[in-house]
Order: structure tokens, then C-alpha cells, then sequence
């Protein structure tokens, strides 16, 4: 279960001395057969130097291998920051016997600290000496920051394997994974198709998920496909799984969301357009008030509406009428017919399901969200620059 | 320095057993002379049940009388909500010989309760008994939830007087002013013109402060104006007398957020828009993982960068560059000529000022912010519905 579940891939992790716990900070990971890819990058107007780089070269090749260093983002940095992201690709390159172009660098950690590329140097080499078809696992544990464990996932169907790891608990948020994703799989597509597949599944998952609202400078979802299982095309079939994949590892990530305790599922129905509805549960999904209520296992509806009711849309609000509204918690309605009903769901799980019916249209949209707590106060006001 | 500062102002505060804590919960301002007025609401589109009836009012007649109560918001009560805000506005308009139309009636508390009117009709008789010119501060002590205290202000200039009072803790943001705002003065305005003086007030005031980003159902700004100064119109005067009592205000709400220990003075500069400036503003004063920092004293430049890169504008993000902007924390430059300067600014105190100058354009914009705590996550996870 993990990115080298797929038959042809190779994975392995290090530690190098980035991260100052010591704990493990590169992993590689690599098809052994030629293999064609994709990424979907962070929207945000700062993009670190591993993302300038990375995407130069997917222009102009097809990428064979990842590398990745946890505990620096290299973000911030300037043109220092892109020479030295060059540099360790360059480095693994050599080391691997691939082009520059065919590696693609992925960077997570502090934002503006120049990236210790004598580390990186070191541990890319030890890593490439050590990948292995086992090394799946050690591969997931060396790309950690703050999450608690490693994240991994893989489905098998239809003669081939869709196996993927991720990393992210805070500054997660879409647009667009917010956090690094690497998919991997020995189902046949031609260069090109790995984006064509890639967009949906990430939009539906990834791109779905709040802990904190906040939208990273690094973050990236790739996907490598060598073919290396012979399996049979069913496009439609390989959608499915990699959709699989991707909503594991999302789920996983909510979960582990920085001081997660509670994972709460938003669905927004009948709002008058989807737009709408997405509008609508992202921003349940980031009120501070609604994760709090979460948090303290509250049923607070009245937050959920007055959330909804200022769900940024345009230039002003998607629309909403409490009129035609019910709110459920965890299934039992609290609110219908412009009136609350005083049921008492039981909202004293680990999971909260929220769900909400405009009844105003076909719109409909879904979203999972952390809680906040005591911990991820904690966590970000004593995580330094 | 309240609402009964300007001359020709009465006013009350009494406990009428709606607050649980039997802290006092019910208030009433009194022009004692013919007034004009104005008032901005909240856009959520889950309005209370008193914002739409005191609409109403306002489209019908001169404001003359403010009855608030605290504890229950009157929010999501449907047409039984509508129905008892006029019940109060009626009570109180009869005991006052006012006509109902000239009442103006707010709600702040749990959303999703129905009004206890009989306590609030008691409250506003008691109420209406003690009105006095010495009633402003047990006016401003009657609107609170979990404010740790009564917020007022007031400037006498040019011969006449400005004075307010407000009520806000939690969920403090812009469209418009996410709490409840009484503003009186004895200037000379005549109908119609409330409006046209307090729209640019609130703009950059009361619209440029957060404290967790949640907007509330029942939010209102509200102005009286009797002219019982007899002071010769000076507009201007007028106008930066009233800016700066909304300013006094707005500051205080934050300085008083749930938990707060950080006012964040948020300044944005050199952007390529106005609009692109505030939006930029506001995203840094949202983000949790600057709120966090803030509280941990930590001057995370990386933070407010990345929070900068990904501030909604339209269908993107609003425009910047990394190779023209330069961030500073209370003076120091942390980050200029896409890199960090490793300076050491001192954020050690209850204000902390982030400057973000961009290097695009002439936009420009403001904000206010608090951190984000273990106390706001106390509050809000035992703050119940």
C-alpha cells in the first residue's frame, strides 16, 4: 500500500540531517521503465523554487523520478533557491543515469531557509542507493512535517495498481492540493493522458479538503504511469481507482489534520448552482466558529447557517434561503422549515457528518474538514520560522 | 464618552434574566428631540428576524429609539422571530410614545432560540423607566455576550459631539460590521443624510477588522442625529469626528476579540488595485496560521507570504511578485529583493505591525486583526447552542 504497490517502481527514504529531529528528510521514488506524468501545482501567487523548476522541466520531459526533501520548503528564496532546486535535480540525474528534466524536485518545511543542498546532495545519493521495491514505506515516512504518520494508499483492480503517499497537516487547503502527493501506477497511458485523469480525481479529493483555510507555496500532486502491469485499457475503470486513491489519502490528511480530533463531512445539496454549493461548504468547512463547535462536540447549527449565509460567491453571497433549508446533524435534522427542530443529534463521534439542503436547486457539492483545537494552536504558535 | 455624550441623548441598561448570568441584558437609546437616522446591516444571507423588521422601520420613519437586548439573537426563528421583534417594538414604542416605526430593534446572543418576550418586554419597561443622560455606560455594559467589556467612545469638536457604543467579541468580520454599533450625535444632519456620512465611516473602519473571519446574522451600524448642539454645519468635521469614533470602535472590538492577546495592524501598499490591496489585507488577517504566530510572537514572514499568494480576488488570486515586495514586522524589513534580510524585528509586544509593500501599483489598504489562541478555542468549544 503505498508508491510502490504499482509493479516497476522503486522507493526508499533517508535521513540527512535536514529535519533537526533527525528523523528521516529525502525520499526518491522511480519508475524503472519509462513512464510518462503529470503534476497539478499551487495556485498561490508565491511558488517555491522546487515548483518553478519542476514544472520547467515537465515542459520538457517526461519525468522518471521524484525527489523529495522534507524540513526546508526552499520557498522564498529567490534565484538562490531555483540554483539549488537545479542543482539537487541535476545531482539525482547523475546519479540515476536520467536527464535534468526527467526528475522532478518537490521541497517541504520552513518557508524562507535556503535549501542546505549539501544535505540534499547527500541524502539523494544515499536514497537512489537504496530504492527498492519495498521502499514504499520509508519513501512515505521521509516527507513528514508536522503530520503524525505517514499517509499511504493503493488499489488494485482490473489487472493493474494505483498506489500513492502523501504528505500535509497544516496549511491545507485547495487550489490546489495544498500539501505533496506523489501517485504512481503501472496502468498504460500515453504521454499526455496522466493530466486528463489526474484533473477530476484531484478536484473531487484534494481539492475538497480544509484543515486551516491556508494555501501552501508547495504544494503538488504528481502522478507517474509506466505500463508496467500490461493490464488492459478500461479508462473508465482506472478513473475509478485513481479517484480511490486520491480520496484515502485525502481523508487521511483531514484526519490528520494539526491537532485534528474530529473530522467533520459537509454536504451541500439543492443550492442553485454547484458553484454555489461549493462556495457554501468551503466556507463551513473554514468557519472558525463551526470548527470550534466541532471541537467541543457542539451541534451548532446556528453557526453552520450563519456560515453558509456568508459563503463568498462573486462579488457577494451564494444564494440561500432559510425558508427551503434543513440542516442534519449526523443524519437527525436540527433545522426545517425556517425553525429549529430541538432534536439532539448524537454528535459524540470522532467523525460529524453536516449536511445541508438548500432546497433551492440541483447544486451539490462535498467537503471534509478538520476541527480546531487546543493542539493546532499549539502546534503553529510554537512551529518557528 | 458614550452614547449619551452628544447632547439630547437618553439612555438605559437593565437586567431583564435573558443572559443566564443575569448580567444586565436589555438597553434602550432615546433621542429625546426629533432625530434622523441611518443604518448599515450585515449581508449575510441569514438575516435576523430584527434586522429585517427594523429594515422595515427605517423604510418607514426617522429611527428615534434603540431597544437591544443579549443573550439570544432572535436569529433563525422564522416568522415567530419576526413576529416578537415587533412585539418589542411595539411595547417599546408605546411606553415611549414613539410610533412603532420609529423603533429600531437589535438582538445579540445564541442563534436559533426563540425571544423570551416577556422578559424582554419587562426589560424595556425598566428600561424605558431609567433612561437617563447618564445612561451610556449601563447602555454599553446591556449589549454584551463574550465581551470581557463595554466598548464606547466619543469626540466633541467644531461644538457638537459624536459618541457610540459597541458590542462585539466573536465572529468579528466585514459585511458590514459583524456586531452591533449604537452612534449618536447632536449635529445637525437632515433626513437622508445619516447614510451618506456613515457608509464611508464604516468602510474603513468597522469593514477592515477580523477577528476570526465569521459574519454575523445580526450585525448592525446604527446612527442618530438630533441637532440639539445647534453647532454650524463643518461636514468635514463632521466627518472625520465620526471616522474617528467608528475607528476608536473597530479597535477596541479587536483588541477585545475572543482570546486575544495580539492586535495585528495589518498595512498593504504598492499593490496593482485597491481592491487587490484589501483583499490581500484580509486574507493575512484571516489566515489561522498568522494568527497562531501572532500569538506565539514569532515574526513568520513565510506565513504572511503565503497568505498574501493566495487571497481570492475574482476567479484567482490577487497579483503579486516575490521579486518586488518587501515585508516588514513593526519597522524592521524581514524580506526584501526575494530574500529574507534575517533581521530580528521585536514582536514582542501587544501590537504587532506587518507591512506588506508590493511594488505593482498605488493600492492600498488596511486591516485590524486578532490572534488566534487557546482562549478563542476555549470560548468557542464551550460556548454552546
Amino acid at each position: 500500500m503505498s508508491v510502490t504497490s504499482a509493479q516497476g517502481f522503486v522507493a526508499s527514504g533517508v535521513s540527512a540531517g535536514i529535519r533537526p529531529s533527525g528523523k528521516p528528510d529525502v525520499a526518491v521514488v522511480r519508475s524503472v521503465s519509462a513512464a510518462v506524468g503529470a503534476a497539478l501545482w499551487t495556485k498561490n501567487r508565491v511558488q517555491a523554487a522546487p515548483v518553478t523548476v519542476s514544472k520547467r522541466h515537465l515542459a520538457a520531459a517526461q519525468p522518471q523520478a521524484v525527489l523529495i526533501n522534507a524540513g526546508v520548503a526552499n520557498a522564498a528564496t529567490g534565484p538562490q533557491g531555483e540554483a539549488d532546486a537545479v542543482t539537487s535535480a541535476e545531482a539525482l540525474a547523475a546519479t540515476l543515469g536520467l536527464a535534468t528534466e526527467e526528475i522532478i524536485v518537490l521541497s517541504t518545511g520552513v518557508i524562507g531557509v535556503r535549501l542546505p543542498v549539501d544535505k540534499v546532495l547527500a541524502g539523494s545519493r544515499a536514497a537512489a542507493d537504496s530504492l527498492s521495491p519495498e521502499g514504499g514505506g520509508a519513501a512515505a515516512s521521509a516527507i513528514l512535517t508536522t503530520d503524525s504518520g505517514p499517509k499511504v494508499a493503493a488499489v488494485t483492480t482490473g489487472g493493474f495498481t494505483v498506489g500513492g503517499m502523501a504528505k500535509g497537516a497544516g496549511m491545507i487547503h485547495p487550489r490546489l492540493a495544498t500539501m505533496l502527493v506523489v501517485l504512481t501506477t503501472d496502468y498504460p497511458l500515453a504521454a499526455g493522458e496522466p493530466e486528463v485523469f489526474l484533473r477530476p480525481a484531484v478536484e473531487a479529493t484534494f481539492n475538497r479538503i480544509s484543515v486551516d483555510g491556508d494555501c501552501s507555496t508547495n504544494d503538488a500532486v504528481i502522478l507517474l504511469a509506466n505500463g508496467a502491469s500490461g493490464a488492459r485499457r478500461d479508462d473508465e475503470m482506472f478513473a475509478v481507482a485513481l479517484h480511490e486513491v486520491c480520496a484515502d489519502l485525502s481523508r487521511q490528511v483531514v484526519a490528520d489534520g494539526e491537532g485534528a480530533t474530529v473530522v467533520l463531512e459537509i454536504g451541500v445539496t439543492g443550492a442553485a448552482t454547484e458553484p454555489e454549493a461549493e462556495a457554501i461548504a468551503r466556507r463551513i468547512a473554514t468557519s472558525p466558529l463551526v470548527k470550534t463547535a466541532a471541537f467541543g462536540h457542539d451541534p451548532n447549527w446556528g453557526r453552520v447557517l450563519a456560515a453558509a449565509g456568508s459563503a463568498p460567491y462573486g462579488d457577494e453571497f451564494a444564494r440561500l434561503d432559510t425558508a427551503s433549508l434543513t440542516v442534519s446533524f449526523n443524519g437527525t435534522a436540527v433545522f426545517v422549515n425556517d425553525a429549529p427542530t430541538d432534536a439532539e443529534p448524537d454528535v459524540s463521534g470522532a467523525v460529524c457528518r453536516i449536511d445541508l439542503d438548500l432546497g433551492l436547486g440541483a447544486g451539490a457539492a462535498g467537503y471534509l474538514a478538520s476541527d480546531l483545537t487546543y493542539d493546532y494552536v499549539r502546534i503553529n504558535a510554537e512551529y518557528t520560522t
